[in-house]
């Protein structure tokens, strides 16, 4: 009797999984699938205890935990099991969010000095249990490289995300706070899994109403469901706010009346969210409000910023800036115009400074204000949305790019990853089902978060967490997944920047090759001012015979940079007969690397398709749908890129090399105008 | 042994079902839920089994019912119980769609004369079960009232929808033919399941690129995911796509050349999809361009295209046109000008006409075209997405608007109803989870197509079938929940538009109270010019002494329209004092009827509380959230309308009614710029 009643519930448990198309893998569960572990020899997960704090942080760690061990392990009763103990240590050495997991074959105990510190622990062990660890073995000790790790969002209020190619925004400002959608707290518990502790939910070309009584509302209904996950919201906020909804005649920082106006405005969200984060600035750069318009500093403008909000926050100065009228190469201007200011910015400003000196190209080399600054806190800003990396169709998994950045040495304070002390990425985030746009950029967003955590991890150990979590922890497909997923950046490289190219790409929405626009109204703005090709040669002279941007850098370093042949045409303009280290020519070794770039992923395919049997069908399918997709655009990318070459060089392809499909008259007469993300 | 093995697997089962948030209850499966029923005196489902055919829609009429048997029946095996047997006959009376069902204890048999019959008799089926239907006493005879039974996509190629509130399209227009969403199959299904059978799949303010190739493969995509389940894609066709994409100087519908073109663009989409359903046009009205543009009329645009597309589709032609220059009644002009060219159309044109003259209001008398062109095909187009009920906060079940159409006596050729020969809705999905954008808005979806299938179904039905499906089948849930969405609609009515008020929303967006809007460009876009309240009174004249636009209907119809007080602002104008058949004088009324509005969205919020017990926490409490929406939302609507007619009527409210929360000024400042959906 009991064998029937229980036949009958096990049929209904099954058809409630398995009946309808709503129950596929469809990606939603991101890296926090807790695919049941089958190894017979595991030791049993116990009972989950929580001692001393109850707080709503303390309760998820402790419900997370339970959850994910019965997800891991299920069908295992707590009854006899290894105990599992969640305590707050009165450690005040250590740093918050830090933990530390002691395991014994009777007891597991995840210690922190703060609640935030246990769920990370809690995350930490599930992650180790869902690569196939044992309960007993795990030994962890873990601090957080850096106090703000955050997600930037270009989300508008109007729901459309700019450089967005996840669908709509995830934020549904529509209807908050009158409704906070469930995917809040499911978005707010991955962005914790990771250690995310920050959100800019709006974008940096900001609009005036996020500061409006209504906007607070609504950013206050999602900090009060952010809050128990450890996560603090922060708001772009546009500089000429109190000319745009506060009624006076200027915006200038200096002015006593705007100053006031600031200090009422952060008073009022501050009374409504006690522990809002801050603003994040993006001032006189593209066409955005900022200080300058009144004659005064970046400084000034952060000062009064951070005056109004004083210790309660912090502001973030973005130091992507060019302009219009400014003839100095763009990859100079913002170390021209930032570093004079190392010393002036007040405790609570943090200034931003892209990962690159031109704007999150596939490759670029470091930003030289990294280093530069000794007397400023910096945030480095990485691009986890694919912006010029082929949108989310193309798969391109980034560690190794953040980890490129973040492992340079600046030749004055050490790496990258020294001299900051802030770590951003620009949301991949949308309302598509599986978040990210596609199942493989959800690996940026993880990759992202495990490197803000500790900057140290190396690619291929998030590459393998990430995967195993994702999909599958069979030896046999993370062995094949893992190099391919870390050869997908150099891919991108090779098939759409190589050799140090930048800035190549069709105009406005950054889709498709596009290397021979050049009437663009800003000059900077135009693909030929960076490439600068033509019968003699190609590459932006950076060196002292050029702009000089090089000098910008430590002596050695500039040297290092000069010699590197992956950044070659960023500094050094060379003729096309320009012998490589290989002994090749330029010539002969650009298509060498677009064709490189073609294989690779022709690769992917292949082994992505003989993954198949350990990935279940509809994510199986939509990644091989995609690779189909980056193989065209990767060959189209080559073959307008490699028309437009032999048409500036006037000289045909080397042999071996196959001509484009088509005449370079077809590639420029491509048009895209619907293409996503502007 | 045996039993533990099998409570792993049901902890397993039901683990997966309930560990994560993913798993909850979001809305994505519609009406197709197939809750289990738990009656004990169910007669069992037994095998299957499909005779003749298997074509991919029979086999997939065969597997809807495995499935839907197993989700209805979990842990009932075929064994022994009622056979089901699906079977075409060779009945060519039958329409194509029609089925019927007939029922024995020991089997059932569907019947019909095409697979897509079958198809619709194993949901029909599954709809009675779902209501708690007992498999033996099931018995229906059906055929659609209509042949063509559409939705209208208002959806762009950049992914945005026009008039849309649920999120971004549901077509991936960007990875379109390279990947095509499972939730593509999905949508599909949910159409199948209530007899929808063609799609327009593009913003009738179309682009002209959807008729380039890189367009027709990807509809041809989303054409063979379709197809077997019955439905055929249409296009909406910019009118100009000769000049804008054909390289032609003209798009005159007389020239040969133009001629010539659509002709040759006709036959590349059929040869990429045979069952290609044909144009949808907007002409001439609102900006769009037409045969007008070059002198000549509606018919002559139509009949090119359909001469085009020959006997293989379907040219549909919107009536929906007015013009700036025209200074004509607004509600007069579609008729003036499709009127008269009854009989001049080509037999595979259809002329579709909005429900009522002036467009989708919340109430508006029925289009007097109906009736009135006996010698053309004519469509019923419906506003599914809630363009001025609400968007998809407010909860308006539409089926008895739907209904008030359909049986609205014409006078001429009997009702609404039977005077046309195809149903069209402006669809209202997207890409939120829910599909609708919120829980109650699937059941106008639902209420469309089974309209669209039998105008007869009585709105009561309607939402009992839907809400039992969706929500629960427990008496006492649907004896509280249908009623409350039977006056969902009225109470619309009475917040926004008492009375026969119509079009006094917020300009562009729609969204919110306006009726003091008369700066507008075109005198008609102005809320004052339907309204016209000034200190004598309120109203359009549309009698002899006004427009006489009520001339354009049958006399004695024209007599009980002028006779329905529900519409008497529509047709009178009439002084505040003006005495109602309540004994009441319109500006003792109006106020009342506000009030009404309000007292039963208040209802509503009530009604649905006390149904927590019925429905999953996530949907129970984001229709709660929204009803709050709603309620705010409908005060708003009462208080700014209410304000301004006191200041126009220069006088107070009558006594007994609450004074509005501000002055008119404050109402009148309200900014919502950033509102969806325009």
């Amino acid at each position: 009797m009991v064998t029937v009643r229980l036949w009958v519930l096990l049929l209904l448990a099954i058809s409630l999984v398995t009946g309808g198309a709503a129950r596929a893998e469809d990606g939603y569960r991101l890296w926090l699938r807790n695919a049941p572990v089958v190894h017979a020899a595991q030791q049993r997960p116990g009972q989950v205890t929580l001692s001393g704090s109850e707080s709503p942080t303390a309760l998820l760690a402790r419900d997370e935990l339970t959850r994910g061990l019965s997800e891991l392990f299920p069908g295992v009763g707590p009854a006899g099991g290894t105990a599992i103990l969640l305590r707050r240590a009165g450690d005040s050495a250590m740093r918050d969010g830090a933990f530390n997991i002691i395991s014994s074959e009777q007891r597991v105990t995840i210690t922190a000095a703060s609640d935030t510190g246990l769920l990370y622990g809690a995350f930490a062990l599930l992650r180790e249990l869902g690569q196939g660890k044992t309960l007993g073995a795990i030994r962890l000790d873990e601090s957080p490289a850096y106090t703000l790790r955050m997600l930037n969002h270009w989300d508008n209020p109007d729901g459309h995300v700019e450089r967005g190619y996840a669908g709509r925004s995830i934020f549904d400002w529509w209807h908050l706070p009158g409704h906070v959608d469930a995917r809040m707290t499911d978005y707010a518990r991955a962005n914790a899994s990771i250690g995310i502790n920050g959100v800019v939910i709006n974008n940096v070309n900001a609009r005036a109403m996020m500061l409006e009584p209504r906007y607070i509302a609504k950013v206050k209904a999602l900090a009060d469901t952010f809050r128990p996950w450890g996560i603090r919201v922060y708001v772009s906020a546009r500089f000429s706010a109190p000319r745009d909804i506060g009624g006076l005649a200027t915006a200038d920082p200096l002015d006593p009346a705007v100053r006031a106006w600031w200090k009422a405005k952060s008073d009022e969200i501050y009374t409504a969210i006690p522990d809002f984060g801050g603003f994040l600035v993006k001032a006189n750069s593209e066409g955005q409000p900022g200080p300058q318009d009144y004659g005064r500093s970046h400084a000034d403008g952060a000062n009064m910023l951070a005056e109004a909000i004083g210790d309660r926050g912090t502001v973030i100065w973005r130091a992507f800036v060019y302009a219009a009228e400014n003839r100095e190469d763009r990859a100079k201007q913002a170390f021209t115009e930032f570093q004079p200011l190392d010393g002036t910015f007040a405790p609570n400003v943090v200034v931003q400074v892209k990962n690159g000196p031109i704007d999150f190209q596939p490759r670029e080399p470091f930003h030289p204000l990294f280093g530069a600054m000794p007397q400023t806190r910096l945030s480095l800003e990485l691009e986890i949305t694919k912006e010029y990396l082929g949108f989310a169709s193309h798969l391109a998994f980034l560690a190794p790019l953040f980890e490129e950045t973040l492992d340079a040495d600046t030749g004055r304070r050490g790496t990258v990853a020294r001299t900051v002390s802030v770590i951003a990425g620009v949301a991949n985030t949308g309302s598509d089902r599986n978040w990210t746009g596609s199942h493989f950029d959800q690996a940026n967003w993880y990759a992202f978060g495990r490197l803000a955590w500790d900057p140290r991890v190396p690619s291929a150990q998030i590459a393998r967490e990430w995967a195993a979590q994702t999909f599958s922890r069979d030896p046999a497909f993370l062995n094949a997944v893992v190099p391919m997923m870390l050869g997908s950046r150099e891919a991108v490289v090779d098939y759409m920047t190589p050799l140090g190219l930048a800035h190549v790409m069709g105009t406005g929405h950054h889709y498709g090759p596009a290397p021979w626009v050049s009437d663009l109204a800003r000059p900077e703005w135009n693909p030929v001012y960076y490439h600068r090709a033509d019968r003699d040669g190609i590459g932006f002279d950076r060196t002292a015979t050029g702009s000089d941007a090089l000098a910008h850098y430590a002596p050695d370093v500039a040297q290092r940079l000069l010699a590197d042949e992956e950044l070659l045409l960023w500094f050094r303009r060379v003729s096309w007969d320009h012998r490589l280290s290989s002994g090749r020519t330029l010539w002969e070794e650009l298509p060498r690397r677009y064709d490189r770039g073609v294989a690779t992923v022709e690769r992917m395919r292949v082994t992505w398709a003989s993954l198949a049997p350990h990935v279940d069908a509809q994510r199986h399918r939509a990644v091989a749908d995609f690779l189909g997709i980056q193989a065209d655009e990767a060959r189209w990318w080559r073959d307008a890129s490699l028309a437009y070459w032999s048409a500036m060089a006037q000289r045909p392809l080397p042999a071996g090399h196959a001509a484009p499909q088509h005449p370079l008259s077809w590639y420029q007469a491509r048009s895209v105008p619907e293409a996503p993300g502007e």
